[in-house]
């Protein structure tokens, strides 16, 4: 992370990062969860961008949707893929290195360097596998209070995410209100609708319909088939209809057909593709996992969501885009609304977008701008303080 | 099927009935269909409601969607449950039995009594699983014409049909458009979007992730757990967002968890209860073929869909239900404006139902008062000409 900024400008990106790790709860200390149950140590992978400066008051924590990791900017060594937000995370683009010290770390419960269920269970010496305590969104985000305090930081400027990154954004506004001054939630729901739900679970039966899944025990053999199909039902509903049509039309693919009826569609081959690739670079019990705790989030908890949001501080942005099916623009205007009642200092931007849910990701313009002149305001706010 | 009309009164239903069979093409003579491929001989099962009148003029076609089968209205003895569209089909009814002789067939490559791929192949003595040949909606349709030929049926006074159901009614009335004087397409659409192909494909992707799919070869051991994630896909697309939410809320389910993290809401249970009872009564081949029949059709066929609806004599009905976004209304009213372009005599009704695509099975009233009115103005028209 030692790049400085002349280097950086060249072209716009933070340039070569590297993931740190951070371990706390060592035994005999124990981290202990909402469901009350216990787990430690746990390690955090994450990566920053940019410089902390001398109030610690500059720093910006990325929030990373079901399937991301701690690597949000900027290229690994050796590796060509940028980061997973490279377009809006670097100097001068929306999350301003030059400005912001950005964190993103990898959540609890996932498979990219942060303690989850393919990690070594130091009780047994085997990896959790189903012995993984359950988590929740509220547990993510106190691993994430836990990182923020390693880095020194008191007060965050503010959290960001899209779509599970929103839920965390939630999260903070409510349950940790003192440390941050802004959120911004993207694509996102105070609580899963049942369809929501359903998808999830869908996927959920996927991989537990493979037999290679063995009960979570899987090792190095994952349920990769399940796990596929898993992934081919979420891309659908990250990307619209329109977008759909777009993209493959009732185009037909080269593909030789694997069997006499199965030559196709350019779509098929798509959703195949990823849905085989995805397997390389995820692990099945993390995505049961992650999906459920996305399936128990609640932020309002049986109160009334304004309610939830009473005496929150910070100022928000709430993002939402027309074509998003899987959450709905109606679910960002049902937090806006609750936000205004409970008397939040709130932005509402909804963009018109052809690209379903994934667009939080695409519309990397319109987006650019809504963050960068919102950060610069919440600054000039702190600085009138 | 011979029963009073007074008997029948006494419920609205029509009773009890019995499937009957249809067989033709048998040796040397085969059915050639689309691909080129020969077919033969084919079993048509097939159910018949009513009494045909001396001019052989009031028969209707009942076209099943894409796990329906012939058994549309009454009752099989010693069952309990109706056919699938009991409430649309009796006497006094939509398809009123007093008046019109209904009839409703197992569609070429289905799983109930109609050959499909868990026939035996005549030339190997064993099932066709994957030797059956690739069939198209004008394939099922061409079947449907040889088993109305065989009933002495010259002309249909109407055909209809939902979903897959509307598809052969558009296959009907391009194809085969001096055989039939009207067509009721409901929730359908002139071809798959890339959106509707992807649904299917994973489907598809789910049962062929099974290993007991075994290629095909699967016997009497069928791939339960794919086809069961395939059937709980095509649940959640039947379903609109606003008819789950009224349905189950985020309402925990009593069920007990399997694993920690695995207990959960009544969507859930919901989705994995009726997934698993499907495979009692579908074959998963079939749903193999069929869906991929549904992918390829396109009634326009590389034309104007209005140059598709040319020369079509007969009276057209659309119905969309709004809330229906697996066959948006926007797919019917495509259909609807082609029609007008060709001139063709065609009512369009946009129904305002909340159950999503099911609607087409649950919306009876409107849907009633719809197909009544309109099969009275067609028969009436019959009668002056």
């Amino acid at each position: 992370m030692s790049i400085s900024n002349a280097e950086l400008r060249s072209d716009q990106s933070v340039g070569i990062v590297e993931t740190q790790y951070y371990r706390f709860a060592d035994p005999p200390q124990r981290f202990v969860l909402e469901s009350g149950e216990e787990l430690g140590p746990i390690t955090v992978a994450y990566e920053t961008y940019g410089v902390l400066n001398e109030h610690n008051s500059n720093a910006v924590l990325i929030l990373h949707a079901l399937t991301g990791d701690a690597h949000a900017a900027g290229r690994h060594a050796g590796e060509t893929r940028p980061g997973w937000w490279e377009e809006m995370i670097g100097p001068g683009k929306a999350f301003d290195t030059d400005k912001y010290y950005v964190i993103c770390s990898n959540v609890l419960g996932g498979c990219k360097g942060t303690t989850g269920p393919a990690s070594i269970n130091p009780e047994t010496g085997k990896r959790y596998d189903l012995d993984f305590p359950v988590i929740t969104i509220s547990d993510l985000v106190k691993v994430q209070c836990r990182l923020i305090d390693a880095l020194g930081i008191d007060r965050l400027l503010a959290v960001a995410g899209g779509s599970m990154g929103g839920m965390q954004g939630l999260e903070w506004l409510t349950a940790h209100r003192e440390r941050l001054h802004s959120a911004i939630i993207i694509a996102s729901a105070a609580r899963h609708s049942p369809q929501q739900i359903a998808f999830n679970e869908v996927g959920r039966q996927a991989i537990m319909a493979d037999p290679a899944w063995r009960d979570g025990r899987y090792g190095g053999n994952p349920p990769a088939k399940g796990l596929a199909v898993a992934r081919m039902i979420g891309h659908i509903t990250y990307m619209s209809e329109g977008s759909m049509a777009e993209k493959f039309g009732r185009r037909l693919s080269d593909e030789l057909p694997s069997h006499r009826f199965s030559n196709g569609f350019e779509v098929e081959e798509y959703l195949r593709y990823n849905g085989h690739r995805f397997v390389e670079r995820f692990d099945a019990n993390s995505y049961l996992y992650i999906t459920k705790a996305m399936d128990t989030f609640d932020i309002s908890r049986g109160r009334a969501l304004h309610h939830a949001l009473a005496r929150v501080k910070a100022k928000v942005m709430l993002v939402a885009f027309k074509s998003d099916w899987l959450y709905p623009v109606a679910q960002s205007r049902e937090i806006a609304r609750a936000c205004k009642l409970a008397d939040v200092d709130t932005t509402y931007c909804e963009i018109d977008s052809t690209y379903g849910h994934d667009a939080f990701l695409l519309e990397v313009e319109e987006e650019s701008h809504l963050v960068k002149h919102f950060l610069i305001k919440v600054s000039q706010q702190l600085e009138r303080v």
